[in-house]
């Protein structure tokens, strides 16, 4: 099966993932919490942010680099806002603890800005927008990550690719949900064209020189990926990580530990949570109201010859997140190979 | 003069602001913050939002569109949290307003959040993220504005052009500040290249078919601004209306007034504050230190062939407030006989 693609059902792949973070001595809590956070990046298409990247995370865990049993503390608390330490474990944990708390500050002050030092990757920042929208706030989740975009007239990777997420209650709990990193496309796609031999489009990447290329290998070999929009992705890029690494007091800009490359150094990644109370604002139907309104004003609008549908941020996720429960996740076969080894070191079932 | 441009002094140009408003009967307040907002748009380059725009204000003062003494009252409150109404004033007014509210709730709360409805026009994001800078706070304005983007696949100008500034003060009171819109380029860009019959670059913008194109009149003439980063200039526009528009009470999506094509309505822009204070998440002087260390790791990077110098969020936008303050503002002619019309009309001293 290794060269194609298979078909694995949401439910088999989430009581896998269960069982490996089980057997690796995570508390109920904390598998729960990495296990869906996996899960949302498959059922949102990221499925760079889903099970494969679970060899990478058994490492560093039986590295001692990913925490098995953090003690996630409050380092400092204010009314409305507080710092969390993630003590190393995988930031899907302290992530959902971050916006958790500041959904309970959001629901006394109004608003909740929740920071988390010392934590590890957190996979899609809506895993924790959702969790405020699921409970009828706004939620805002930002993460610092790995160094992948260069600075413009840079030659060096020097900000994470740093995504953030919004996301907003609707009456019909479809929500809308923005999920966007800082660079032009993913540095999966750069990935993808690299392995199927295809060159990529100007304004995906550079090489190691912060020269233009149309190389995927060139980006891959230490080249970066492109900003959107030039200026405007780097400089979210930087305000994210004022926001989630140095305002949380944990690591930024080149010292957020790389997940794959440095296997000797916890990542010390930060994230930065925002937690609005509708009700504070307005009733929460009239706020229903009027976004309904908002949506169908989109919806309804103009559409370009051969356009089928004007699309609500998260739509196209949505569509997806249908397509993946009913006929599973598409899987390359060579991660499922890493799955099934790590399922027979762990004594746990593989997949057929 | 009229073809040509001229350069007239900051000191000057607020003075004729400050004469031109309190002749309309604007209160001090009021006329200093709206003074001193459009002499932000000059220090920061961005022109377009400068005097340039007083005869359409005058005129929208004048009709009764923008109020000359607007009651700005608080529509709701709950710890830190706010929404005020604007009552129709310019939007400078409202907008300082605002942020000082976020920062005053910052202050108690850690986080404050304020939305601001029925207002006018506010001109440049960065006028409000810098109030809560200089006050040592970081400030995160948004606000919603004239339909001019395309929905991916629209052919309707449906989104506002919607900008945010997010700001963090330094020691140095330098400052980190990036003040963003959500497409490839300004309006303005497109208007200029129109008056010098150049042609412009795909990307830039759309027909009123919403076909890409290189024309900038087709743009001007019912077309759309292209989203920076297709999808990702869209969502934040999307999520910067629900912020500004929708949670605030205010108008939203095409709804917002369009400040010269209709001469009957009020405009109802939303505004959007938060202001975040260091203090509740670690020692103001860490953070400046901790911040010190960010900037330098990004100033001293590396740079590619033919860079001179790598720059934070709102450096090129500080060399240009120098270039300002030494030789002063560069005015069209035709924007100079647009003032000196309206000195004339209100007797006061005209530029020679």
């Amino acid at each position: 099966m290794s060269a194609e693609s298979v078909r694995i059902g949401i439910g088999p792949l989430e009581e896998y993932c269960k069982s490996v973070f089980s057997h690796l001595g995570f508390s109920e809590d904390y598998v729960d919490a990495v296990s869906s956070g996996i899960m949302e990046a498959h059922l949102r298409g990221a499925h760079g942010q889903g099970v494969g990247r679970l060899p990478i995370y058994v490492k560093r865990i039986e590295l001692g680099l990913i925490n098995k049993d953090p003690q996630i503390s409050v380092v400092s608390e204010s009314g409305a806002t507080a710092v969390l330490d993630g003590d190393h474990g995988l930031g899907h944990y302290a992530g959902t603890k971050g916006m958790r708390l500041a959904i309970k500050k959001a629901r006394e002050f109004g608003v909740g800005a929740v920071g988390v030092r010392n934590s590890a990757h957190f996979g899609v920042a809506a895993n924790y927008g959702k969790l405020a929208a699921e409970d009828g706030l706004i939620g805002i989740a930002i993460t610092n990550s790995t160094a992948l975009i260069a600075a413009p007239g840079g030659a060096e990777r020097l900000m994470g690719n740093n995504p953030i997420c919004i996301a907003v209650p609707t009456r019909d709990k479809r929500n809308v949900v923005l999920d966007m990193a800082c660079s032009n496309v993913a540095f999966s796609k750069i990935q993808r064209a690299a392995q199927t031999g295809q060159s990529i489009p100007p304004g995906w990447g550079t090489d190691k020189d912060g020269i233009e290329t149309t190389d995927p290998q060139a980006v891959l070999g230490g080249g970066m990926l492109t900003a959107a929009g030039g200026y405007k992705g780097y400089g979210l890029a930087v305000m994210f990580d004022i926001l989630a690494g140095v305002l949380t007091g944990s690591a930024y800009v080149t010292n957020v530990t790389h997940l794959y490359q440095d296997l000797e150094n916890k990542q010390r990644t930060g994230h930065f949570f925002i937690a609005l109370n509708l009700e504070s604002f307005m009733g929460k139907d009239m706020f229903y109201d009027r976004l309904e309104d908002f949506t169908s004003l989109i919806r309804n609008s103009k559409k370009a010859a051969g356009t089928e549908k004007i699309m609500l941020p998260g739509e196209p996720e949505e569509l997806n997140a249908k397509d993946m429960e009913a006929n599973g996740v598409p899987l390359p076969g060579k991660v499922v190979e890493q799955l099934n080894d790590i399922a027979a070191r762990f004594d746990i079932a593989a997949f057929g």
